[in-house]
C-alpha cells in the first residue's frame, strides 16, 4: 500500500535514519506531518536546511559555531591560559550553564573507544596538542564524561600533556547537590569519602 | 549558549513540535543532524517538502493519495457495493495487508471523543452519509478501533445507517491467532466464548 505512495515511503525512510526512531515511529511521524498545515512542515524543512547552511564547527576549538570562530573563542574577556577539554558541544553548554569556568574550550567530538575503532586520530586530539604548543596554556581541565570511555580519554590526555609542564586537572567526583546518600551508588560514595574536605 | 545560535535553536523548536519528541530529544536529534553529511539532511528536508507537495487526501474516501482519487478508489476491480469505515489511513493499510477485504473504504480521520471536543462534524461522517446516498452501497463494515472512542463511533454510525436498509457489520471480537489463553484479558475471552462457533 505505502509502496504506491513513493513520497510517503521516502519520508519514512529518511525519518527512520534518525537515532532512536525506528520504522514504526517514523511512519507515525510521517502521518502526523501529513495532517499538519503546509507551513509547519515547510518551517521544519527550512530549519533543517538553514541549520546545515549556517552552522559549522569552530576552527579553533570545534565547538558549534555560526561563523569561523565560535562565540567563546571570539570573546576576548575569557581566560586565554586555560583550556577545558570536553567530548561534545552539549558538555560545553552544561559547563557554561554552571558559570563555574571562564576559560576557553576544546571539543574532542567523541571519546576514545577501541571497541568501536575510535582512536586518537579520530578525535580532535592532534588539534588540541597543536593548540598547547601555539597558545600560552597554563592549565588543561579534562572534563570528558565520567564513563569508561571518558575516563580513558582523560587518562590518555593527562599522560600526553603532563610532560609539557602544564597543570592538568579533572572536575571532582562526589555526591551531587540535593541527593539522598542512600540513592547514590557506592563507588561514588567511596570516591566522595576519599576526597573528603576539612570544614 | 544555544541562544547565540539562532538556526540551531529554531531547528530544536521545530523538531520538538513532533509528537513524542520533547526538548531534550529534539536537541539530541539536532546535534545528530549537525554531524551528518549535508546530503543526508538535505534528503530529509526534500522528503518533507515533496511529501507535502505530492500527497493529499482522496476526494472520495479521504485515504492518503498522490492524486485526486486514491489507488483503491481508482481500482475498478473492487467491490463497489461495500464500504469499510476506518479511523485512520494506517487502519486501512492494516486491513489491506490482511487481504481479507476487497471493497472500498472511508477514512473518518478520527473517532468521536466528546471529552476532546470531537463531534460528528469534525470527522468525515457527513461525507460518508453523502456517499451512502449517491453510491449503491449494500454493506458498511465498521472497522473503527476497538477502543472506547472507536466503539462509540461504530455504535453512532450503526444507528445512523441502519435505517437506510444497508447491512451494517463490525469485525468479530475474539482470541488473536497464536496467543496463549492465559495472557488474554478476560473481557476478550468472554466475548470470544459468547461468539463461539460450531466446528
Amino acid at each position: 500500500m505505502l509502496g504506491s505512495l513513493p513520497s510517503f515511503a521516502r519520508l519514512v525512510t529518511e525519518l527512520s535514519k534518525l537515532p532512536g526512531i525506528g520504522g514504526k515511529t517514523a511512519t507515525r511521524l510521517a502521518f502526523h506531518l501529513l495532517r499538519r498545515p503546509h507551513e509547519e512542515v515547510e518551517a521544519l524543512a527550512t530549519a533543517l536546511l538553514e541549520m546545515k547552511q549556517n552552522l559549522s564547527f569552530c576552527r579553533r576549538c570545534f565547538n558549534i559555531s555560526e561563523g569561523e570562530y565560535c562565540r567563546i573563542c571570539r570573546d576576548t574577556g575569557r581566560d586565554e591560559t586555560s583550556i577545558c577539554v570536553v567530548q561534545e558541544p552539549q558538555d560545553l553548554i552544561a559547563i557554561e550553564r554552571s558559570l563555574g569556568y571562564r576559560g576557553r574550550y576544546h571539543v574532542l567530538q567523541g571519546a576514545l573507544s577501541p571497541l568501536d575503532g575510535i582512536g586518537p586520530q579520530d578525535l580532535k586530539i592532534p588539534q588540541l596538542l597543536a593548540r598547547l604548543k601555539d597558545e600560552k596554556i597554563v592549565e588543561v581541565v579534562l572534563a570528558t564524561s565520567f564513563t569508561i570511555e571518558g575516563e580513558a580519554t582523560a587518562l590518555y590526555l593527562a599522560l600526553l600533556i603532563k610532560g609539557a609542564g602544564i597543570r592538568v586537572t579533572r572536575p571532582a567526583h562526589g555526591i551531587p547537590l540535593g541527593s539522598d546518600l542512600e540513592y547514590i551508588d557506592s563507588a561514588t560514595v567511596q570516591l566522595a569519602l576519599d576526597s573528603r574536605r576539612e570544614l
